[in-house]
């Protein structure tokens, strides 16, 4: 049995694993999963899934498995996406917690807002606004004098920021802001062969 | 150099760390920092942690990790608290993950908002109250025929997620209805010998 990802495409959590998947060349089936239409919320999905969020996998050996970065720390494992280093894997741990504490609850949120709820960039709370340029700034200054999040090459680290930081723009931040982080964007999607 | 530990003894993310330190038997210097006296974002602490969280932590070699998450895999990797199977590691990360994105930002904050800001229970957000009560509910289900989170023994994701757990009643959440959660909470102190 292959690798079978359960995700919604406008997710950039879901893209992340099929951006790992496509790049460590496994075979996949990708069942489209309409978090909208509420298709991770059904019995079936919360059997797999009990907190019903996507992506799910199920494994090759049929085993469930949650969470897009754990997911892609379970994937990547032993391939060049993981350093072998132990203190470059701790930083790209680190820069894994904070995208989903501290880059995603903004930066993904506000383009959930305007892009699927149709609110205007003046009807996001000043907070969503206010915490997604400053996790955009602490990356840009990360980048300043780095190509990559962690040391000279593309990293889980820049597969887990890049999927939201790809789309600010939908959510209202314009990178003209951030030169380092709009040189970095184009840089990641070339190394992971995003199209 | 002993590991030296920037944290807050009021934050269940930095207790983590001490915790785990504790249990492995590591020396530490254990610096207090007042996140609400602004001591997290002194210009002394950005230069180790750019995004001013405790806990940051200064390895014995001298360089800084941050985000509790990624410190505790860090110091413990190769111990009893992270398993050697693929999958069961897997499974740790995923409740880690899960834990910053769909646990703390409800039960630490509800915590936050009552036990330091002074709210009474009546002027939570109905949101962060409802989610609270979902992950609480989603432990409970996990922890209906296993001991601990993932398999037999106590992990990260236990050390993870009892931090908060533990102070939920401060937040307004009371485990009496959750008893497979009330009787893993003690469980677990005791075999991280938490005092």
């Amino acid at each position: 049995m292959p690798l079978t990802i359960y995700g919604d495409s406008m997710s950039g959590n879901c893209l992340k694993v099929k951006w790992v998947a496509d790049f460590l060349g496994l075979s996949y089936d990708w069942i489209e999963t309409d978090v909208l239409k509420g298709q991770s919320r059904t019995p079936q999905f919360l059997a797999m899934n009990p907190a019903g969020q996507v992506p799910t996998v199920i494994l090759p050996d049929g085993r469930p498995l949650a969470q897009s970065n754990a997911i892609i720390l379970h994937l990547a494992e032993g391939s060049a996406l993981v350093p072998q280093d132990a203190y470059a894997r701790a930083r790209v741990l680190e820069w894994m917690f904070w995208e989903q504490y501290s880059h995603e609850p903004y930066i993904a949120v506000a383009r959930f807002q305007m892009a699927y709820l149709g609110k205007a960039k003046s009807e996001l709370e000043p907070r969503l606004v206010e915490r997604g340029k400053a996790a955009l700034a602490r990356m840009e200054e990360a980048l300043a004098d780095s190509a990559f999040l962690v040391g000279e090459a593309v990293t889980l680290a820049d597969v887990a920021l890049v999927a939201y930081t790809r789309l600010a723009h939908e959510g209202g931040f314009d990178l003209a802001d951030y030169p380092a982080l709009r040189a970095w964007v184009p840089r990641v999607e070339r190394a992971l062969a995003i199209r």
